[in-house]
């Protein structure tokens, strides 16, 4: 038997700090189908960075021109620049059965969300525990404590944005919190409702 | 952090001859916090079969009492005998955050979906193929070709139902299979509804 299925957008997001990137990498790794998608942004490349591989760099007024043309699915301003995600290749995911893995902020996540609510799965990703957050947070280079202290807080709100999500993954033992998205990836593969035909 | 929830009822229907019951099995076996539900009958125990353990036996007048007070979660009679889940045991389980496995028929599964809409997860298990299943259905004994034609239509019946439930799973290589219905068990129990508390 063989079916042929939507694709699924899997929106993966957490307070900065969970460890989230390298949850995603692996699950990446080690599933066939799964793609990440690439952001649009307006800032300048840093060394090392390609282009249509780390993000799609584009000055402002292209970016803008997409924004007005309502070819975004989601887009915020973060500090002095533009970043977001288009509408087309998620379309064109979903229509050929692919699956594309989109590693997103939390206002991102519900934009994509409301975007497209039956073939988007959004997952959250719990620190292991507060003090572990805590640290991490405050680990990232010598930073002042007022800037440690903002960063505390927003990760606390992030956190708070949990019920919002369909899925949750603790990110305790790495091992288990990959198996843990994993699962839920291939769960979402197997539902009914994003079958388009089955042959025999 | 530690995440408490509700308990989850797992009900796996399939055409007869998909396969099922080893799939539960080894499902059940190789995951913690999973118990087979056992139902009540009135057919006398079969030699080596246990009460308690792979059905409770009761007497008609018995089975029927508890039908009329309304304690069945799904019940049917088939050919002379009467077999029904009741509802107590799989309400203490979702209380008390413990999943229970229904290896069930289709009629069953949509009854306890809907004494349970949000509670039962519902899974369809598909054969690997219309040849392989036709093979399964004739292979069980030296039966007459008319019985034969009789279950493969009511096979077909069944398969059409699939629409009805919110997972598939395939059982064509069986490792696979397994493996697939092991990520819808754990995926579900990451679903964000499910949370009754967050302890950190």
């Amino acid at each position: 038997m063989k079916i042929k299925r939507k694709g699924i957008l899997f929106v993966i997001s957490a307070p900065s700090g969970a460890g989230k990137t390298t949850l995603c990498r692996e699950a990446a790794n080690r599933l066939d189908n799964l793609e990440f998608s690439i952001s649009y942004t307006t800032r300048p490349p840093r060394p090392g960075e390609e282009n249509g591989r780390d993000y799609h760099f584009v000055d402002e007024e292209t970016f803008l021109e997409m924004v007005e043309k309502g070819e975004m699915a989601e887009w915020a301003r973060v500090y002095n620049h533009l970043y977001g995600t288009p509408k087309a290749p998620l379309l064109k995911a979903i229509e050929a059965g692919k699956d594309i893995l989109l590693d997103i902020d939390i206002q991102g996540a519900s934009q994509i969300k409301a975007a497209f609510p039956e073939d988007a799965v959004t997952i959250f990703v719990f620190p292991p525990s507060l003090e572990a957050l805590r640290e991490r947070l405050s680990k990232r280079g010598a930073d002042a404590p007022q800037v440690i202290k903002e960063r505390w807080e927003k990760a606390e709100e992030e956190m708070a944005m949990y019920p919002l999500f369909r899925y949750f993954v603790v990110n305790d033992r790495l091992e288990e919190a990959i198996e843990d998205l994993i699962a839920v990836i291939k769960a979402e593969r197997h539902r009914v409702e994003r079958i388009k035909e089955t042959q025999w």
